[in-house]
């Protein structure tokens, strides 16, 4: 099967790359860069030399539609909501890692995002994929809306605990911690090496897009309103995201009963890790994986419950992610292609 | 004056000796470490080789006490508990940069830090030296315990709200980030740069010994038993604090006015430095200075305010507060030889 | 086809198991550890915890030959020496990852090494297994000493010119940068985080143990006696090696011809990169790995050749090249799993 | 007496304000910046928000010679040619921390930096900075060129030997290692964090602007023409330079003698300070200070001097050697406001 890649030579676009290049049943077939059409992948990225040697394309749905079963759209937001419409009517299905697609209230796109939304007939036909908790609607999407990378560690760090009715959902804080590869290959002050090597950086403070995505998944898994605070941190380190969650228990449940919890929750999804008691993870022992590890802690002297999840914002938090509901989405086990064991140190 | 410095040559010692080196009224007397006796502070530390020529010394009170004027101790915790006394007995005022005389309560140290506690005698006259809120207590000071870099990045950002009563004091929660040299130069697999690089780890979540020193100063400006959830985290850097702070607000207050009451508290502090709003400090804005650098958010959704509140730990977090404080002891401004405008980047 | 490893916890032990984990012909038997035997291994690295559940073991070769068809030794230099016959009279394959069995001169390695050397009848039976150069005696080879890490980088930047007679012998210099895992995870003070994070440091200037081995190959493919200037430097990253190594052409030759000798004589060898005119490599661009990627540069000025080589010391450096050399021992293909990407950025 | 800052908010600048801030001679006067005039300083480093308070101006010869002593440069190559006859014609001292005026040979400029060189009348007025070597010339400078970064690190640890005539000039190779600093605060692929953290880069190999300027110094001082090998390397940290240095000795020297040369060479020069036997500098071990730090080997195997001189790029090699240079200017003590330590760690 042949997989084409829109978005260019962006870090989305060449993580892809390296994860379709040992999947058993897909293979690269284009690589769309509008900007940088003509030129070879590997003028780009001389790593893939031997490997990507096709020239980046200028976006042809036509051509596209011809030489590939499916579509990654790596776009920058308000780029996938005019051509997945595109590639959808020429019946291929697409896999969306912006997030063009994730909020089902276009007014609420609108207002976090500052662009327009995607057309309405599309918003309702995409599927969010956050893998572990929709594979049965996953499992026949043709349109996939694929999470973002601090919804993706927020939510199956949450959703067990939180949709059991155990926490009081006004309370519940969200510190995150990201690498700069969050932020994608751009060139802006806040990813010069001088300013962010040797530093934490707190960046937009309440005001972060992911914060409707979140809590509509909230809001879906409980049925209640649900507003979070959630607090983005840059640190210095390439790929990574922890975020340590804080909310008040309603009763007072043990870190082992909450564990156990987890871990039911997450049995028979082996990509979520839930840690036993006094161990919790570091993003690096998930670099370069799909693994979303979890370490949990209650304190009983504030009745408080601590969540430490972590993952490889470029894995599991994009490409990986999507590799994982392409496989739902053709009806493969879903850890085809993405085994590999973190990359440790 | 001489300074005599207890505690060899960890990290908190050099950055004694770097900040009284540019100091106009204290200069470095007597270097001391039992291990390390005999051999030339240069040798462990080549860049202080045409600056620092005595030898290191073993603890020797009568010694120690003609040759100098006053005392720093630098050493790990349970050590200066011992020697303090000694000191104080000849006369010497002494500063302690270790935990050993912070907690008035002494079971409450041995619970937190399972050590001995220091003599009660000594305990009841320590003088809890966080500059900008004791200033007046410090002044009379002949032993100082010198504040924790976790307790000083955190009280100072909490205090000027928590103490008007406009903060839910249950509602607090800490999510603190530190660099590597907060842990010393000890050598632990915590402290291995491949563990560290590229990395982010949470660590002793609900028990730092830092809690009760925290919870003591906010009872004591609050008259309030306040529990607090405070996480700790080591990110990829050598120095700096960012304390990443979260409380429910009993009553809407805008933003701007959170920061008029935190300009108003610290108007007579200079270290203290308020950002205006949509202004949040990173960790490198203090590197190598005695500021702590505050931020504020009110995210009018949920009623909560953030405070982001950064120091460098081993500047106002240990050897910056302790020269700040010897200033104050002895009636001089206490910015003499603090005046250094942070190394960025 | 069942491999142990010999060595424990180490860095070499953990790139081992990563790499068989994705090896379609290998899988992990044993992995032995004599000072952490009975502990779990995901005990010492949790990332491992759903891959890797048998218990570390002490060395018993009894048990360990029945159980295994192959034995890597990535352990401490003076260890493998002793250990391997034991396997090889076991009629197993051995594997050394360690500097045991590297040195032909029982002598040399005494005066380099500062450890008794291996028995000489068995150093007579190793074969020096740098792949793209012995392939031939590889193949047979049933005691494999695997090359160290910066003889691996500068051997394959250097042999292609040298072994053609246009280089001074006398000139060559070879400036290598490392990370911080080329040192392992012991503990040290040149390993910990404050001391090398925004550092530099120059070490074993002249003195290192992986001279005599750069030499040997060099004398190897010459002829000739050849004494270099090798100097290493620790830069702060957690992997990598970078060797720029600079030397004196007997005759002009244009950087185009000499990428051009490169390229012919490493055309067989996929694992092998030669950069075109203008690109030299870095090491994040073979990270994860086996790749050695060579970048070329004639300064017509001084008529003197820069080579850039760089590996992934834990890969190409270590256990990837192990694991190339026992494909190329057991006839499979020398690519078998080991075609992956580099992990980038 | 009062500094003019040309050059607007790079990293020279601020490094500049940094030292200015701590001399007791010199304070800020104006700061100058065409593109951002207007806005306040510490609008665009919250940093110095209590510290410079005056806005950023545009260049205006009259009024910046009416309210300042004393012109620094620290402007983009191309700039300050044009800018400093204006101030030179106004009376006013000026130093240069860019390229234009550092290279006698307005040909050589051209071909090298690519611009248009300065006016010759100006190229034969200025003098080269040098502190240490040019002190005399120096004293009664008006217009001075400060030298660059690398040829600082550089032409400080050759000049002792090479000037005695020891060294074999054909023979000297430079490997330099460079902090991300020195490309200054521009955004380019190559300060971008991802593609710098955890790697190391090789770049203009044999091409780089300072290569003339190394030569020009050294055959002044030693009436030949040297042509030498210069490589440089992106490594990734902040600040800081490594040049490891390789050349051949004419006769052997033991590495004791050659200690006993620089340091006789350099006996009345503060700043630049020789390691004893078996000890050299690591790059944080200058950090922030105006340290040249050397260290020395000789080779007895190949007969080759090893020399390892690190510097702070922004302040030895930029910021720190300005302020030297005007405290020579002045007839000043040189090391006025340049006696910090070293920020360790």
């Amino acid at each position: 099967m042949k997989a084409a890649i829109i978005g260019g030579t962006g870090y989305g676009s060449i993580e892809l790359v390296r994860l379709l290049n040992k999947h058993p049943y897909m293979e690269v077939g284009s690589v769309v860069s509008n900007s940088q059409a003509g030129i070879s992948f590997s003028d780009v990225y001389p790593h893939l030399s031997n490997i990507i040697v096709q020239p980046l394309e200028t976006f042809n749905a036509d051509r596209l539609s011809e030489e590939n079963d499916i579509v990654f759209f790596a776009t920058p937001s308000g780029v996938s909501s005019k051509l997945v419409p595109k590639m959808i009517e020429k019946g291929k299905k697409c896999i969306d890692l912006s997030g063009d697609f994730r909020l089902r209230n276009a007014e609420e796109y609108e207002s976090w995002y500052k662009h327009s939304p995607a057309d309405g007939k599309y918003l309702k036909q995409a599927i969010y994929g956050l893998s572990e908790i929709y594979s049965e609607e996953i499992k026949t999407a043709s349109l996939l809306a694929n999470p973002g990378c601090y919804p993706t560690a927020t939510t199956l760090g949450l959703i067990p605990i939180v949709k059991k009715g155990f926490v009081d959902e006004k309370s519940i804080i969200i510190d995150a911690k990201s690498g700069v590869t969050g932020a994608g290959r751009g060139l802006t002050l806040t990813s010069h090496y001088a300013e962010i090597n040797d530093n934490v950086r707190a960046y937009k403070l309440g005001a972060h897009q992911h914060i409707p995505e979140i809590e509509q998944v909230l809001q879906d898994e409980t049925g209640k309103e649900i507003a979070i605070t959630f607090s983005t941190h840059l640190v210095p380190m390439s790929r990574g995201i922890m975020c340590s969650m804080y909310m008040n228990l309603k009763d007072y449940i043990s870190t082992e009963d909450v564990i156990e919890i987890y871990n039911q929750f997450y049995e028979k999804h082996p990509f979520v890790r839930v840690r036993p008691v006094g161990n919790v993870p570091t993003t690096k022992e998930v670099l370069g994986s799909n693994y979303c590890d979890i370490g949990l802690h209650v304190d009983p002297r504030t009745n408080r419950l601590t969540v430490i999840s972590v993952i490889d914002n470029l894995v599991k938090g994009a490409a990986g992610q999507a590799i994982q509901n392409a496989n739902i989405m053709n009806g493969w086990d879903e850890r085809t292609g993405l085994t590999d064991i973190p990359l440790y140190p």
